[in-house]
């Protein structure tokens, strides 16, 4: 049960790059990272411009002397400080994660980067080496597997209950962008140009959040081959698709379908993970994240709530308010930002290890999403063909 | 509004091959077919024990001397007979379909057959030429068609509702075979052999449902090409799949999936169909067949009860009951015998284009279903590959 | 497992009063008595106008000499033909279901009535006398209770599932008559006027229903006083009531609350019934009656489906189709159709305790109801004051 | 949209009484006060263990010299300093809301209290009349009220969208203290003992949440008399009653009903609050906060979701993430606290006025559900009799 005290000695001092005014993710970061006192906002360059970047984290309680034009200042000023940021949050468009991170991590910074975390997968293991090399923790925002319910899934899958895995049918399709909105609205806009978003965008920008959950539940399954079409029901988003499904077989038999889609028209979320196995299957619902649809065969459906006592310990350790209570995405994402928070202490105090059993999207998580989608497109672009995954 | 009273002139003479006691589907048909005096039944050659198959004949109120040992039998005394029946259906399993339609259409009897209808598409086109030189129906068991708001889907995307169809998404995919069950159960062992199931398991008996039922809903979606994947979740029904995943194009751009499964553990029966358009989507579960959710992209969603004047007048004619009554599966297959017998009857009267308004599932739509589950095996067998549709 | 075969000897020969063309719930009546040849349509006076229903008689399919042009007639002449009918199902307005059944059972005729049975508990006891004296049976239409739902649910408060049961929800609260729509149809005018709907609206037409699946499922609970309150929202219709609220005391202190309404505005049925024990509480809406909800404290919900082997054996009993597939209000009313007729086989034989065990509304639940809606409309006119129940 | 930019010059020096280590809802006051920097927790007395309250406080951060013993000791010190705090939140027992608030207000501070406010109106008018004296801001703790969904609710009701009211429903039924659990739980203990819980368990406990909503939603409604019967069906819980029904009547004509219970076994919260007009019903169940199904009679139900643009204005106002993400409840009482502030800054800076628009449970509101208990008690306690409302 969480109760507002801290698990780490301190509050990590924080910085943020993106996220400015009327960003969509930026008050979500912010939000998770300071509750119950684990990151500490000193520093910001939230915006593209360097203006309204400043008056943001002046309104935010900043220093204005810390609120920096651009990263570059920023890494470089907060690095040469002896209480300058020991983390920060990259909440930019994605083509911009690769270099902000790499900055971050050469300047001797923590890193939590938006996904997806580069735009290749060499990039990505760049990454990966120099974080590595360093010390320093490098956790991607994959929000939604801070759901206590999520680490139910995975505990059911753990103990057996669902028996011998056999598909994984992953979900993430919603309806905003049937009609081609980013005419008017310039967040959209970044999202369906190559330059801006990378060689995808659905697959990136939605498909790797439920790929991640089906990860965390079931963390044996090792993609062996997949296949990938994608379309553009907009067309002006070509090469960029809005609407794509993908074919995985994993070693050992099961297989996998993930449909994401940005034109599923009137879908809310629509991110469903639904895992099957040879005696029964759990099902996961976004929108509707405090329940877990739990079916043995032969047996009545079953609707776990969060909070309540018959769930799996680990799942319990994350309660902040009893069962019957609804929490949300906030909670969700504060309770990887504590687990970042811990893990960034066990590297500071040269220790990592004490940290290994934290579960949290890191940058193997990174690595593995941008890898994900890399394959994807070359089997999309092939025809919709089968390429091993490698 | 239906009240019970005929829509045809006569009730029809009738008899039934198959659905003998302890037969899964017999009863659904027998229901469905004299609901409201459209069939009449006065043969019947119900199982392969001719004793068992005469003692239930009586049973049902038969004169035992209709009480055939066989079809051969059944077919030859009733065509011979001034008032044999005009009509048999065929609720056997699957590798009899062919044979037992060829026989009764080769005896001058309509027919109502199970799905799948045969086991090649030579064999379908074959008893469409048949019935098609004789002036004989041929109606096949797709009975969830007969649902009011499977009706009110086709309505929805014919008036434009939907704008531009985009995805078709569909699903049959129930867990009651996750376990070898076959092995105790010789309901389900024929299913899982191929000399009596023929080329697919899921495929063939599941698979088509939905799919019948999209081309109901959108009747101008031409497949150009699929490709499908099969697996054998239980190792002992290879080689007839236990869960299989079909990707489609159509002409025009359009795409769709279906998954079908008998081992998706812990699910009842999970058929649903969802149709997304470039404004909106409507989506139906059969497990809850009264309601449709209607989602127009920027609206909130809405659900549609069955039997409210809000509704088109086709959906609301097979009314039997007013809104918020449930109606069941009876009624679908109720509604769909009515159109049977009416179409029978315009082809008895020598004007089967008095019939052509009335939506039902006819020797067409049992084409097209074997063509289809012949061209996904073919797609399977090769390794999961596209293949082009013809 | 239900397959058509009938368990009585013969099919009862079987008229109706009322449920001409264009009345609500005249084909429910046919379509359940008829099913599976329990019942054999013979004879009827259809309609207050005696052309209209002739002719709706013959288009049935009926002798024309045996569609009569009221109730007193055919009682006269089918009483006096040896093959006469047996029985009589009488679906007229509320005001001459007294008179109508009186006259029947003085005609040495089996009923079945619509409810409510009468307007006073002296005139339901006056025919429960007359019954019980000619050895016939008097059949209820509370229709939903020949869901197997209702039967699982009856049986888990039976086996202790629940614990010690505390509290009954019940309600039927539709909002169809929101507005004053009787100004446009009789069907809806006769039901807002005391001389043909008796004492009450609502507490009559909807009330009695969950009422008595209440103590369908609760047999032991004895009421002990109640109290109700009633509105007249639409102002024309008082003194009849279209909103009401009872609570209830019963002895052994459980406690009940019934709400039923026809300006719960936007409300499909709104039919719910939930029994609350000491361990657990279940819960049924009959727009998705082929589900039951179990909820045992500590525990996560089930969600039981019909058809399941984890039933009950007699909640399984009466399956026609096997799970999944959705079964609806025609299945339930031919569940309490087919023990109507084995009633009547068996007080036709003499040997009426045959019939014990079958679970069906009869005179007693008829007399119930009234005696129930009396109490009601006292306390209410009282100004909504507790009154004990004798 | 929120973006964490604070909509107050300051934030709020505050304190805490109660909310200990392993309160059940100190967390839910801390988190929702200090979002977005409201309110800065400076000094506490969170246990009625003095040590356990100042090593709690250590904890989160406080200075040890302002973890007081006790709250007298608090408000002594804290109004002494320059750097006092100008806020505290009380969330201990009830028995203690009113002594504590009282010389909370008394010291000159603001105050946010848990409900019940007081145990009688007298002693609530008490402080109404105090805060009004010395322009404070006594904030009352019906967290629920912060949800988008409920002011969508209202501007539903005040646009007309529901047509005239004319029923609400409203029910806060859980099952958690279906068993003498506090028997074994101190949490539980106090709240069945009227030295700690006051008049009433689950009236005060948990009815007073689902009361306040409705006033929301329906400001206009004035309850003119009502009736209340309550139970103890665990026994030893006697005067206190675990289960309780309240049948209302508003000047005008509408009516309510509300059911709250602690002993619905298997229920989670079963908080629900329907409204009922001429033309339409809203319906809202906080386990699933940022839905509200919308029924206007004749149409489709809708299914509104939080976030939409189809929503009124001042219910987006709060939105927090965009449509489909799931807030929680911890949104819900942050959306309070910022109000709260928001208040405070207006009343310190002597124009109380301002924040006149602010929607947020006050002293009247506290006043109101203390005044509501009473009466139902006074009914119940009569035997369940009418009780004018005054
Ligand atoms: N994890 C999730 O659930 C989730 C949800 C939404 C967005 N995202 C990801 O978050 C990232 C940002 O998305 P968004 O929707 O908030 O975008 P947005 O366009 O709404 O906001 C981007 C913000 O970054 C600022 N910015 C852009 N370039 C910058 C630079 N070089 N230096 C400093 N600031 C810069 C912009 O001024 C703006 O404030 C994307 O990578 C996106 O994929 C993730
Ligand atoms: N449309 C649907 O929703 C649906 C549902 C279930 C089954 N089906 C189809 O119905 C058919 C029957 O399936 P089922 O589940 O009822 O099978 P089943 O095995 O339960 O029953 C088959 C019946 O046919 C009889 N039979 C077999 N061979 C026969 C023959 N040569 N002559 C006469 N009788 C014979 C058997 O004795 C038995 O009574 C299959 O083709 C199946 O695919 C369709
Ligand atoms: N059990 C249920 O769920 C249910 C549902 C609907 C109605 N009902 C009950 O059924 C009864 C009929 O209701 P309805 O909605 O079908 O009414 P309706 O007004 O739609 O139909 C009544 C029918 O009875 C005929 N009729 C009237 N008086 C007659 C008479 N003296 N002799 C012969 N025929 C006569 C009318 O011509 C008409 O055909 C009522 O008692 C009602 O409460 C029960
Ligand atoms: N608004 C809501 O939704 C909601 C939910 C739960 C509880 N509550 C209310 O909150 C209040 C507290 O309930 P709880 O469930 O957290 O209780 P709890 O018993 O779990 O915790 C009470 C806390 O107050 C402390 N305390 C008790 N007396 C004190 C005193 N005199 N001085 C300082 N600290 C003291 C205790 O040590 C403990 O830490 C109650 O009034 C309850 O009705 C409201």
């Amino acid at each position: 049960m969480i109760d507002g005290t801290r698990l780490t000695k301190t509050a990590i001092r924080w910085g943020m790059v993106g996220g400015g005014r009327g960003s969509q993710i930026g008050y979500v970061h912010r939000s998770a990272a300071m509750r119950d006192g684990y990151f500490d906002l000193r520093a910001g360059a939230f915006d593209l411009d360097p203006e309204r970047g400043r008056a943001f984290g002046v309104d935010l309680g900043l220093d204005p002397d810390r609120c920096y034009p651009d990263y570059q200042a920023m890494f470089a000023a907060e690095s040469a400080r002896p209480d300058g940021i020991r983390c920060v949050t990259i909440a930019t468009p994605n083509n911009t994660h690769y270099p902000i991170t790499r900055a971050a991590l050469l300047a001797g910074i923590h890193v939590i980067c938006e996904k997806p975390l580069t735009f290749t997968t060499a990039e990505a293991l760049d990454l990966q080496a120099i974080a590595r090399e360093r010390g320093l923790v490098v956790g991607v925002a994959y929000g939604y597997s801070g759901h206590q319910m999520i680490e139910e899934a995975a505990r059911l899958v753990a103990d057996g209950t669902l028996g011998e895995i056999r598909i994984v049918t992953m979900q993430f399709a919603h309806g905003f962008h049937s009609a081609p909105v980013e005419l008017d609205s310039p967040a959209t806009r970044w999202r369906v140009d190559p330059a801006f978003a990378g060689p995808s965008y659905v697959l990136g920008d939605l498909a790797t959040h439920p790929l991640y959950l089906a990860q965390v539940i079931c963390p044996d399954l090792r993609i062996r081959r997949l296949l990938c079409t994608r379309q553009s029901f907009v067309a002006s988003r070509a090469p960029l698709e809005d609407n794509a499904t993908v074919l995985m077989e994993y070693d050992g038999g099961a297989v996998g379908t993930l449909w994401t889609s940005a034109v599923n028209a009137g879908s809310m979320h629509g991110q469903k993970v639904r895992v099957t196995g040879s005696k029964g299957s759990v099902e996961w619902w976004d929108e509707h994240p405090n329940q877990l649809r739990l079916e043995i065969q032969g047996e009545a459906a079953r609707l776990l709530d969060r909070g309540m006592p018959y769930l799996h310990a680990q799942s319990l350790g994350d309660d902040r308010i009893g069962a019957g209570h609804p929490e949300g995405l906030f909670e969700a994402w504060a309770n990887l930002h504590s687990r970042f928070a811990q893990a960034i202490e066990a590297h500071e105090e040269g220790d990592p290890a004490r940290a290994a059993h934290l579960r949290y999207p890191g940058i193997g998580a990174g690595v593995e999403g941008v890898r994900w989608v890399e394959h994807c497109v070359r089997s999309a672009d092939a025809g919709g063909v089968w390429v091993d995954y490698a």
